[in-house]
This record gives C-alpha cells, sequence and structure tokens, in this order.
C-alpha cells in the first residue's frame, strides 16, 4: 500500500481560511488590521518570488503588508533603517527580512535589528533559545518548523515516544524542528553531513523531516516502513518536459518514499504552503499581543 | 578490560594553574583583577556549599569575587536589583546567579537581568540561542556543558562523526551539551523521560553523557562495549558506612559501568571540578573582553 500523501496546500488553505476569518474579528474588535513589513534586498528571482507569494497570502487573509525593496547595493545601515522603522510603524505588527542577504551584508546585525515582539521568522537568538528551553516560551515559533508539526499532526501519529530523525541542522529549519520535535516528546536524532552511515540512522526514525536542500538525497531504502516523512527541499532540477526547463523536487526520492512511508509530503504542495500560512498565523498573533 | 578513569579533578588541576598564571598576566597587563559577582537566595544547604567551592576557587586563581547573600523571603525587586548593581559594577566582569531561586522568586527574569556581557553561566535566552545556531557565537558558553566537552576531548576519543547519546535535556546540561556536541558535528541523540526504549538507544552512543538527577539510573549494560561515558549526576544516597549517613553518587552505575565502557568519569572527581573551572575561564574572558 503507498503511502498517505500529507496533502500541504489543503492544510494550507484550510488554516489560512481559519485565519482570515480570525482577522475579520480582529479588525472588527479592534478596528486595526494586521500588518506586516518585508524587507527584501537585491534581485535574487527566487527571493523575489518568495516575496511576492507571501504577499498575495496577506492579501488573501486580509492582513495589510509593505515591502521596502532595496538595491543588492545597499548599506548595511540602510537595511538596517528599514528594520527600525518597520520596527517604530504602529501599523507593522510582524517583520519578515527575507533571506539571504547580499555578501556584503551582515545578516545577523540585521536580523538583531528585529524587534522581538515583530519577529514572526521566530528565528531572533533569543526566540530560538526559548524554544529550545524547559519553561520558556518564544514570542513566535519559527514559520517552517511550525508548518512542519502542523503536518505531522495532521497523520495522527504519536509524536510522544516516537523516534524522530532529523536530516540537516540550518537555523531556519534543522534545528528549530529538532527542538520542536522534543518538546513534544519525541526522542528526536539531528543529522547532518558528517553523520556517519545516515541511510541506518534514518532507518530508525518512525518520523523523518529531510531538510538538507540537496535533490532527492534520501533514498526510499533508507525509510522505515511506515514512517511519516516530511521533506522540507525544494531543489530545482533540468526537465526537459517542463516548459521552464526545471521542475522542482524535494529532498527525499518521493517515487521509492512513496512505496516505503506511510505519510509523506509532496514537493510541490507539502511544507512549502505552510510555512506562508504560519507567517500570517503569527501576524496575526503579533497584532493580537 | 576496565575502563580509562577520565579524572576531573586533574584535568580541573591543571586547568585552574593555567587560569591562575593568565590572571596574573592579565593583572600585570591591564592593573585589573577579574572579579565574579554570585548572588544567592534563601538558605539551601546545597547552594550554599556551591557558593563556598565556587568562591574558594576564584581566591585559588586570583579573581576576585562578591557574593551577594540575600534571605529566602528577598521580594523579586530585591533579587533584580542585586544583579543589576553587579551588571553596573566595573568591578564583576561576571555574575553567577546560583539556582535553585526560592519558588516565589521568577527566576527567568531574574536571569534575564543579567547582562549578556557579564553571562559567565552562559544560560542566558540569547547565549543558548546563538550556541545553537550556526554562524553565531555564545558570549560564553555554558560551564558544565563546556566542562563535559573538555573531558570528552581529555580520552582523544573522535567526536565528529561519534554517535552520542545525552540523556536529558536541561536547560543547563542536557540541551546545551547537545547542542555543542552537534556542533562538534557528533550525530546527536537527545533523550528524556518519555524516550522509549532507553537502554536500546543509549547502547547506540559511542559518547553517552547522562544528566537526568537520578542516581545510578543508567546501567552497564545499556553502554556499547568501549564508549566515552560522562555522568552529569550527583545524587545523595544513604550510605550507614559514611560518617554523615550519605554519599554522592552519579546517573551511572559506575560499578558496572566500568567494566563495559572505554572511559568514564567518577562521581565525585568528574565533572563538578570542571564546572567550577569552567565558571573561572569564563569570568577572565569576561574581563578580558
Amino acid at each position: 500500500m503507498p503511502a498517505e500523501i500529507i496533502d500541504g496546500r489543503a492544510v494550507a488553505k484550510r488554516l489560512q481560511g481559519e485565519i482570515g476569518k480570525a482577522v475579520v474579528d480582529f479588525e472588527n474588535e479592534t478596528g486595526f488590521v494586521p500588518g506586516l513589513g518585508v524587507v527584501l534586498v537585491g534581485d535574487d528571482a527566487a527571493s523575489a518570488m518568495y516575496v511576492r507569494m507571501k504577499r498575495r497570502a496577506c492579501e488573501r487573509v486580509g492582513i495589510h503588508s509593505k515591502a521596502e525593496i532595496l538595491p543588492a547595493s545597499a548599506t548595511q545601515a540602510e537595511v538596517e533603517n528599514a528594520v527600525r522603522s518597520y520596527n517604530a510603524d504602529p501599523s507593522i505588527h510582524g517583520i519578515l527580512v527575507q533571506l539571504p542577504m547580499p555578501d556584503h551584508i551582515d545578516e545577523e546585525a540585521v536580523l538583531n535589528e528585529v524587534s522581538l515582539a515583530k519577529d514572526v521568522d521566530g528565528i531572533h537568538p533569543m526566540n530560538l533559545g526559548r524554544l529550545g528551553m524547559r519553561g520558556r516560551e518564544p514570542s513566535f515559533t519559527p514559520a517552517t518548523p511550525t508548518g512542519v508539526m502542523a503536518l505531522i499532526n495532521e497523520t495522527g501519529a504519536q509524536v510522544e515516544g516516537a523516534e524522530a530523525v532529523v536530516i540537516g541542522r540550518s537555523n531556519i529549519v534543522g534545528l528549530p524542528v529538532a527542538l520542536m520535535l522534543t518538546n513534544a516528546n519525541a526522542t528526536v536524532t539531528i543529522c547532518h553531513s558528517r553523520t556517519r552511515d545516515l541511510p541506518a540512522v534514518v532507518k530508525r526514525g518512525d518520523i523523518v523531516v529531510a531538510a538538507v536542500g540537496r535533490a532527492e538525497f534520501v533514498k526510499g531504502d533508507w525509510l522505515k516502513p511506515g514512517a511519516v516523512v516530511i521533506d522540507v527541499g525544494s531543489n530545482s532540477v533540468p526537465d526537459a518536459n517542463s516548459e521552464k526547463g526545471y521542475r522542482y523536487v524535494g529532498d527525499v526520492d518521493y517515487a521509492a518514499a512513496l512505496a516505503v512511508a506511510g505519510h509523506i509530503t509532496k514537493v510541490p504542495g507539502g511544507v512549502g504552503p505552510m510555512t506562508i500560512t504560519m507567517l500570517l498565523a503569527n501576524t496575526l498573533k503579533a497584532a493580537r499581543s
């Protein structure tokens, strides 16, 4: 029996519907519209596309959005000033700094400028520290990891006591996913490029989260039969059959994994729509608090 | 062949000798003495003993120490004021808030008052966040986990690519040890009370760090033969043969583990002296920066 597909688009649509209703309620109660301020530096096509998708999603649920789009030649001070002006702007409740920044920009210094109360991306070190600590609560949990957790929960799989394997240890996905799974009482193993015998480690996972950014890297026979597989990757690969000449695939060899996993996300249509949804949810939360 | 014993006292003595020399050099160069400010609230005997040991160690290496000892009835404002006065005191470079605080004190609020530049205990959420994040550096790494890493390195065992199992996920030991081992390129599994089949998970560990606070909890036959075993626990158990009526044992069944492990720490005389040593090292680092 092939794996059940976890339909990120459908879950995102349902949640965005709920967020849209809550935004209307919020507006009726307070007279305010929640607002998201985006900072984009340079002309990376993928970044520009992500920003467009995020702004469109804001529109869909009734969240007001502004974008400060700076040229690739922008100075550190200009980028930090863009963040600071959002910090001071009462119509902006959440700030999203679209990464990556151009090489000459000190990304950490920019992110540190984001007011904790407006860190709807949840990637301020203070929020990540609190996310990992017992008895502390981050202002916001990071968007992609929160989306990953929501998709796992959609399957009905028991997370408590499960063995979870996280492949990748990035600041925005691997690390916070590992912390959130630990908080949910899974037994978490964090894998990375130096992990010896990765297939054997992945095989232990009742839950596997792949976030390495390598096309179809995780093979079907690495998986434990019945595992819940969440594929965070989105890698463009050449495809002569596509009009654009490429298509997007995940970090998991989907066709092979489908035959082994119990539940699996698709790329595209899995984690991506959830990331945007969680950003919307965090912006509404920021407006409320 | 029984395990080699990792002698924390000897390592600590050697490192404290080096710190003592560096303190003299620092004084000759700058005319200043590094200073540690301790905040102790209430009359818990163990806490008072830890504070005494820390102050004695300061004296040994030439670090100046002050202690603000408040009664168990101290108010939140009084405790926070003690921290704030150390923040403002130029003769104090490091601040140690001895935990636990009495129940009526909001521990998190107290710890958040500690200036990041003086957080020599390394347990500010901002420092823990940075510790876990790639490309970020905490001002200080937490004392006990840093001591654990130093003892692992003493054995000469290769950490990169090793399977490490951390038992316990506390803010001051389990979590930061897991982050530091991941940073050192081990493949880390974080275990806790909800872990299913803990013996089987521990068995994978080339490196095992036990920090659960339960006397002789980890059994010898849970260990992989040859493993490096670091025992962070310090639990008092009744002992009719002891003058005091009790003795301290670790989280690992030492006698049984000795026959299986490759390297093992003793309790007492393992991690404990290293914690104090790393606090001294961080205080010197704080004075230097």
